[in-house]
């Protein structure tokens, strides 16, 4: 498969884009990042990027499709839990993540410069809505609880503490215990009594879900060797 | 009182200037906006305005604090019911009342153009957890709710609401039924029953607020007439 080493390093060409395009665009804004300084970022030619994505809003839209990556791929753990998870690692990365923080900030104002992408948001929505039909089959949550109407109103609240985290705390470190909060505040009304009591909402859960992303993430190199 | 008039005019000059900031801030943004249009707007010098207000981040400011202005002054209910009216009536006030929708925009694109303005948030709290201080007092929640807690959450709630409603909707039309799912999800978990069952969250609720609303105002001007 002579394609194969080929394709790798596109893969690996284009993650770098995102990269480079996360940092400018974290910390400039869209109308402040400009394609010369993506490309200075990443070290690499205006072909090299323009292969990959045909302007500086095609960039961004991908930027702000990508925050999923920065989360999923590191949690095991499955419906109501998984849900609180999903939101407790995404309070925390959003402080260190620059692709999952610029993707943010760029969902929250892409309206500042003319772009109206539904995208991101409906991509949240569909994932935790998954989240919550397991826990339906698992019957976690109360009944009538419709799992796409929380997974909305979900990915809403979570819009809306980060927006205000921003402005009142340093790097959003208040976040992670605004998650925790909305979810004290939720869970009574949402789950069952047995539930609430084993869901681990709390700064230990956080931590040790980072912790475990960490050590998965630090050996992701051995990959491949013998 | 040879001084009255003088003051009402400069009054009216101010609730001018800020209605002609909130037009331009509305269409352009805080980037966009220029103090010429805005005085082009309000039909003034650049005197009177700058009599009122220093730059155009002191009108920003100015027009982000004024969002419970268009709201508070035209509800009669109290506690959980009046937190539920100022949210409904919020809701359906973005879609038409340009002042409250320029505040919103600039609230949260304020990020976007450097500036870092708690109070908007911080009063929004503040006047929700009165809201909730009186329903704790009337025994409307349920034990261990936290008014303060409740308030900073439902104003991110509303927060994350209207971003995501502006990007999914027209206008933002979609809105009123987003704070509705927002109480149906959040009262079973922070009210006692017989308040879930007295306490209005309805598209009708939201009308008839309205209706009462516009015959006050379209009473305002008899004031002063025999």
């Amino acid at each position: 498969m002579p394609q194969q080493p080929k394709q790798e390093r596109a893969i690996q060409t284009r993650k770098e884009i995102l990269r480079a395009a996360a940092v400018v665009f974290d910390q400039a804004g869209f109308a402040g990042a400009s394609i010369n300084r993506i490309l200075a970022e990443a070290n690499l030619t205006a072909g090299a990027l323009y292969f990959h994505f045909k302007s500086k809003e095609d960039l961004a839209r991908a930027v702000m499709t990508a925050q999923p990556d920065s989360i999923l791929p590191w949690l095991s753990s499955e419906g109501l839990q998984r849900l609180v998870d999903i939101t407790l690692v995404w309070a925390h990365q959003l402080q260190t993540d620059i692709v999952l923080r610029a993707g943010v900030r760029l969902t929250t104002e892409q309206g500042a410069f003319g772009v109206r992408d539904v995208a991101p948001y409906q991509d949240w929505s569909r994932i935790m809505a998954d989240c919550l039909r397991v826990a339906v089959e698992k019957g976690e949550l109360q009944a009538g609880i419709d799992p796409v109407e929380l997974a909305e109103f979900v990915v809403e609240a979570c819009t809306g503490m980060q927006t205000y985290s921003a402005v009142v705390s340093e790097d959003r470190a208040d976040l992670v215990d605004r998650v925790i909060r909305m979810w004290r505040l939720m869970m009574p009304g949402i789950a069952v009594p047995t539930v609430i009591a084993r869901t681990e909402v709390s700064p230990a859960r956080a931590r040790a879900l980072l912790d475990a992303m960490t050590s998965a993430a630090t050996m992701t190199p051995a990959h491949g060797t013998p």
